[in-house]
């Protein structure tokens, strides 16, 4: 990630985990930020993002792809704010207390704590994240939600038709209430999964960009690195799924060509060049509207300190 | 507490709570900082401390009384850290994975987890607070820490022997090392409990500053202010305790006329006048030194972030 120039990074902290598994997790990274700090940082806010691109560094900032760790305690969302969780999933392919899941037959859109939850989320200064759930609970969240919200990682459903892609309606009412849309790169994602082809990856971008405008979009790379493929067992099925046959564990597929590791970052600026994208409008993409959508979420609403 | 200038105290998030039980006292603080935002903020570091005090509020700091939340895990400790906890105590009046008690008939010292504890406790910023516990602990935790540890609550036992009280031996090698003693306004610890006289109690003081120094001795009143006797049971017996008669949940003892609640601190510096103690010295005991300790107490060392 250093050397690739990545200043800073959303890192999944829970798909599944409960609150004290989810503070296992934390004391992981805390030993991490301890042991390597020439190479990370924890990022809280955005003087840490900073600090972190002047010193050729990465902020690693804390995301729950699951409302899991919050059980149903409301007061367990300042307690994971101050743990240094800046984004937060309201439900991850299933329905949650809170909201519904991408893959559920029936959406309920935001639940009555869910509607609790955003409110508390707006307060404290954490991001919500749609990018797991379905089209009715992320359009009720755009509503509901006094701060823009992000769909961190997904691609648009008209270009490869998944469910976990977003329609045009979600991502246009994303864009109009200031919200990001981060391109993943996670091959389910892709059309043609692995054997995506760059160009058709960067006129997918061109066309998102004329449709929601170049200041909501950035990368969210969904990238598994090096990891064993007991992480895609406990992604998909997590404690919930009796059979865990061969067709619920499949292994981690393999990347495309041109995103192997964050080192693929420099193919797809370049690939965004020749589909022409100027200089400044790159530069939008590859992490400024994230900073700037960071620097306005993640300080805390009213009379609540600074994190 | 604003009435009286207090700008900041260290408030008991512990006696006997494991680490979620904790949490929910945390959660009922960050309620309180919600509700209550003129009157109170949450005190983390210096910065908070120096905001309340300007705007006539008062800065709440967490401590624990008891090692307990931490349970056997040393990544907890950074995690409290996290959620604003700068003081925790090694023991609570008996034996702990970490130190000995002061009711202890026999004191272990420094336990092997106990040493570090103390390392850690150094590299996030948490301050030491040997008050409850046994003479040799005490002794030991102030050679062992490499930053200045406290006794937050107590009074010489020269002056009123008990064993909450420290010696002149325990005084001398705190204060040589840089550390701090708040002086009790508690009953128990004071020379003829509730009838304590106030002189008594200030030339206590003077001979205190005498042999320790002015620049290690502040407050640290201990004060239990309209909480229900069910409080002291839960102070003394915890959930260990299996005979819990009478003798053993007694109720609150009367305060001093003179220290009935915070406005009584007025009598206090009244008092340390009277006994001789110039302006100077008095506005160091009153909160200067305080103030000191705490800007170099709860810094993180090294490559730690600012808290």
């Amino acid at each position: 990630m250093n050397s690739a120039g990545i200043a800073a990074v959303h890192v999944t902290i829970c798909y599944h985990e409960n609150f004290s598994e989810m503070i296992k997790n934390v004391i992981s990274w805390n030993e991490y930020f301890e042991k390597f700090p020439n190479l990370i940082i924890h990022g809280r806010n955005i003087n840490d993002v900073s600090m972190a691109h002047k010193s050729g560094r990465t902020a690693i900032i804390f995301g729950f792809q699951n409302c899991s760790p919050i059980e149903n305690n409301l007061g367990l969302i300042k307690i994971c704010h101050q743990l240094g969780v800046r984004f937060m999933q309201l439900s991850y392919n299933n329905q949650s207390l809170l909201a519904s899941g991408c893959y559920e037959e029936n959406d309920t859109g935001i639940t009555r704590m869910g509607k609790q939850v955003i409110r508390e989320m707006n307060r404290v200064g954490m991001v919500i994240d749609m990018s797991h759930s379905g089209t009715q609970s992320t359009l009720d969240a755009i509503e509901l939600s006094e701060r823009p919200i992000a769909i961190t990682h997904a691609n648009p459903s008209k270009w490869h038709a998944v469910p976990r892609n977003k329609s045009d309606i979600v991502l246009k009412q994303l864009a109009e209430s200031g919200g990001m849309l981060g391109f993943s790169f996670y091959p389910h994602h892709l059309k043609m999964g692995t054997e995506c082809d760059i160009d058709d990856f960067c006129n997918m971008v061109a066309k998102t960009a004329d449709l929601i405008g170049i200041d909501h979009i950035g990368f969210g790379s969904d990238l598994c690195q090096d990891q064993p493929d007991s992480v895609v067992g406990w992604m998909r099925n997590g404690t919930w799924l009796k059979e865990k046959g061969k067709s619920t564990i499949p292994g981690f597929p393999g990347q495309p060509v041109w995103f192997q590791n964050n080192q693929g970052f420099s193919n797809v600026l370049d690939g965004l060049r020749k589909v022409g994208f100027s200089g400044q409008e790159i530069s939008k993409i590859a992490g400024k509207n994230w900073f700037n959508f960071f620097k306005k979420s993640f300080v805390p609403s009213g009379t609540e300190l600074d994190p």
